[in-house]
């Protein structure tokens, strides 16, 4: 079966994807990626323009081959000090029992790149081959510029309004994620209903009723969920965690050996650590989130403030069971190993299936 | 690609099984689809062993080719009369706006097929040649009847614990029964943690860790979903809603019409109906019950008794929307043709995948 055009567009051999995973995809990752056939990604999202740019110039010092550069597109935070202080003092027991002091504010710690005029200037320089949304969309004239600096721009939808709406901005590929997706769930809008489509239904529905490329993402980890995207219709598949294991990844020890134990066997979608609903490998923060109500929540990313703080305060005494450990449901079948081997491995297995 | 053994053994020439769907399906449609090469089924958790009787001696002769009989094994009914009061107390404003009586009392509308010993002497006797369980799994006498007279068992899993005591039973083959899925989830102890795991991840982790026959069901509505999970590694596809438009099937004119609407594009899972976890469209029943509390509502299928009570109300005033409309995910491509004309189309997809 010949792959799909759009591969050939972006100058990439294999429909495998790197999904872009800020704070734990690294250059070396993305380069081995792309180096290896694929497409390697980095998530500068957690960035100021600064460190962005950092992380593309080492990227393009290690490949010449395409590499996608991913943004969070939300809506800038409503702060809510009354919300925030309640949440601050809910999570303080946690604090305490690792003989730390939360912060006493929390703040916005990403800034979103829509209307990010510095972000958008640094992109046209610095030229990726692909600049990918999450979250939603850029303004008009940021999604014009980058158009115009020949970047091919892909999108995140979980539904078909959302889908839509990259098509109707002119995206060149939607990434299909579907429910068994890890980390941040990309819903425009999280406080709108979602109908929770998993990977399987989302990518046939898109397919029959979007005239865009799919990028499919949720719970794919091996050849034979390739095969089975692309025979969904999809041009590609996204994959995060089969990477987070990979020597490459900036995932801390805890992170890596709950994902290696029996711990993979059980994702949580949650709203508690960041703000906004991702999928976590179940554990310590998890479990203590599961009884919290949606409301007592701040905003995103003004919650992550405090899950960051938290994490640190439990790293800092051995604890890992506090760390965003971001993770699909096929986080089982993960293998660790360096990423271009993975890319090979997937390759060899995609081609036998 | 040859297909799995599993269908030789049961002598079905195309890997598309038709979920049982008890109350929907009919053996008209059970035999089409069989007679067409499939796999035909009906669901007889709702009948009584007379009712069961006539459901499975009425497809036998309209077909002389395999058909799977599906039973639910859930554990008995706990009542708890001051819940069953005050859901009926609860429900009791939409009677009255349909100028209905609510019943005073709920009974436990549905006999399991556990420890059920003239359900099993009656299977003895008609000898489908499947028998497949939903909610867990019978007795092990009653197993160990059905596997002497010859008859070939299914369970349905929705997790790899579930699968493996599925295998430790003895039984043939494995219904993945993903996330996606329409109406009632198998889970065999609906109050435990669910992990909710899409068809793409569940197929995939089952295949891996299990060393038995898979049938994949959730999402899959046309030729694209089959090829994928059979990539997966499955051996057939399962799937309901695809039919339930079917003119052989017993879905209501208000179900039928919900379907084929935009109210297809959003299923939400809901425990209101019956008392246990299923997918249903998006409708005034489960838009009602998405501010209940779930311990407000009583054990399955005690649940049922009202619920069928209250649609029947709203049906007598033309108010269709309080029906039992399960829908899987991938509701949105339902085609609406005769069982016989939708297996042929599918298999013509499925070869052109």
């Amino acid at each position: 079966m010949p792959y799909h055009p759009l591969l050939a567009r972006i100058g990439v051999r294999l429909p495998i994807f790197q999904a872009p995973m800020a704070g734990t995809s690294t250059p070396a990752m993305a380069a081995a990626v792309s180096d290896a056939g694929g497409l390697g990604a980095i998530g500068v999202a957690a960035e100021s323009t600064e460190g962005a740019t950092r992380l593309i110039r080492a990227t393009q010092a290690l490949t010449s081959r395409p590499i996608n550069v991913n943004l969070f597109c939300h809506r800038p935070a409503v702060p809510d000090a009354a919300v925030e202080a309640a949440w601050i003092a809910r999570l303080k027991p946690q604090f305490d029992s690792f003989s730390a002091t939360p912060p006493t504010q929390l703040r916005e710690i990403y800034q979103s790149f829509r209307s990010n005029a510095a972000m958008t200037a640094m992109l046209l320089e610095t030229r990726p081959a692909i600049v990918s949304f999450h979250f939603g969309l850029p303004e008009e004239d940021q999604l014009r510029a980058l158009r115009q600096a020949g970047i091919i721009l892909f999108g995140s939808a979980t539904s078909l309004v959302e889908a839509q709406a990259l098509a109707v901005a002119g995206l060149d590929a939607v990434v299909a994620q579907g429910y068994e997706a890890g980390g941040h769930r990309g819903v425009f809008d999280y406080a709108a209903p979602d109908d929770r489509l998993g990977t399987l239904s989302l990518v046939r529905l898109l397919a029959r009723n979007l005239p865009l490329p799919l990028i499919a993402a949720g719970g794919i980890m091996d050849g034979a969920g390739i095969a089975a995207v692309l025979k969904l219709g999809a041009a590609a598949a996204q994959m995060g965690t089969a990477f987070v294991g990979c020597p490459e990844s900036a995932a801390d020890q805890g992170y890596r050996v709950a994902l290696a134990s029996e711990a993979a066997w059980h994702t949580t979608m949650t709203r508690a650590i960041s703000g906004r609903p991702a999928r976590c490998l179940a554990n310590r923060f998890t479990k203590m989130a599961q009884s919290v109500p949606d409301s007592a929540i701040p905003d995103y990313p003004i919650t992550y403030d405090l899950g960051k703080a938290l994490n640190a305060a439990a790293k800092a005494k051995g604890e890992f069971g506090f760390g965003p450990q971001w993770a699909g449901q096929g986080a089982p079948l993960s293998r660790p190993m360096p990423a271009a081997d993975l890319v090979k491995l997937l390759a060899a297995e995609l081609a036998a299936a």
